[in-house]
């Protein structure tokens, strides 16, 4: 992704009622910050937010977080956000290992569309659905983890299936032409970019039970 | 599959020193047939017999046992068999869901290759790769279970990684486009054919420790 330079990013977002700016103190209670009882779900890496606003606005019936690490780009989707309604989204900026630094087994589902793929094998170790990442899911998701993931490269898609499967998670669907699989689908900013390049879209849904968790 | 009537077919098949007439008779000593201990690797669906030819030809420190159901497309491998001297194949003329009448925990790897892919919803339980099949070939392993699977058809191979899965197998290779992977591959009489319309074809190899087993 292109970045740039956006000056007094950090002041715009701070200014937003849908950023959270001290996320770590929110740990725990998202639920109570959202002022309900519904499923929270989390996209990790939101880009410009065209997703997690268009699901916000289909699904009022849950929660949404969306984690950005650039946050000249967050500031895109604030912007957007801001000329919103919405109550059922919140936004942080933060890097996708900390997320268990931020949520407690309060996460039904977290979506990943268009991660960086990591092309080159020794970087793999960086991919959102490698062991490490999947380990620190682990702990923010309630009894059930739950993983949609969209991508156009293969290289990804495949380390995904791998990774997942070897780490215990069960595939509920995967589509390796998810545009005409007649799947609804909510397409991120990347997507039509990318589709209309001729790449097709892949997607999976996994699910995982979380086992007991030892109590300290 | 366009099946063109071979007259005296059996006839034919039982002439040639590839093809086992009583395979029943041989379960639990197939090593014995091949007069020696390499490893029996099954094609389940050899079709015209290229794959299973230019797998034994590359690899004299494996056995190859065939599997074809219709004689008249199994009478065409042999033609191409009995011009070769190969001393590490056999074929067999049964239906994939018997291979448990035939072998007894000795086979080491099962190659599906452009298996049919019953596209329709209420025919995924036919495909190769549907729990019941699972199943069976559980019965024909030694200790590990290793199925290599190429296709060019999407559903049959989002269908199969699903179902893989959920049974226990773990992936060692997913490729979406096994062609640029890179990979070394022995093509098939149809693979030459669905590639060159346009059709990418997909690979996988997937393995899974066989449990002990109850004696009767």
């Amino acid at each position: 992704m292109r970045l740039r330079n956006v000056k007094g990013a950090r002041e715009i977002l701070e200014q937003s009622n849908f950023f959270v700016s001290n996320p770590e103190e929110v740990k725990g209670t998202w639920n109570r910050l959202f002022d309900n009882d519904k499923p929270i779900m989390l996209e990790i890496g939101m880009g410009k937010g065209d997703f997690i606003l268009g699901m916000a606005k289909s699904h009022p019936e849950f929660n949404y977080v969306g984690i950005e690490k650039y946050e000249s780009v967050l500031v895109r989707a604030i912007e957007k956000l801001d000329e919103s309604n919405l109550e059922n989204v919140k936004v942080i900026n933060i890097d996708a290992i900390d997320v268990e630094k931020i949520f407690d087994r309060e996460i039904t589902c977290i979506y990943l569309n268009f991660s960086d793929p990591w092309p080159k094998k020794k970087h793999h170790k960086r991919r959102l659905t490698y062991k490490k990442f999947l380990e620190a899911y682990d702990k923010v998701f309630k009894d059930y983890a739950n993983i949609e993931l969209k991508t156009d490269n293969d290289s990804l898609f495949e380390g995904s299936l791998i990774s997942l499967c070897e780490y215990g998670y069960i595939f509920d669907d995967i589509k390796l032409d998810l545009w005409n699989s007649g799947k609804e689908n909510v397409r991120t900013e990347y997507e039509n970019k990318f589709a209309s390049l001729g790449f097709k879209i892949k997607y999976l849904k996994a699910h995982k039970k979380i086992e007991e968790r030892n109590e300290i």
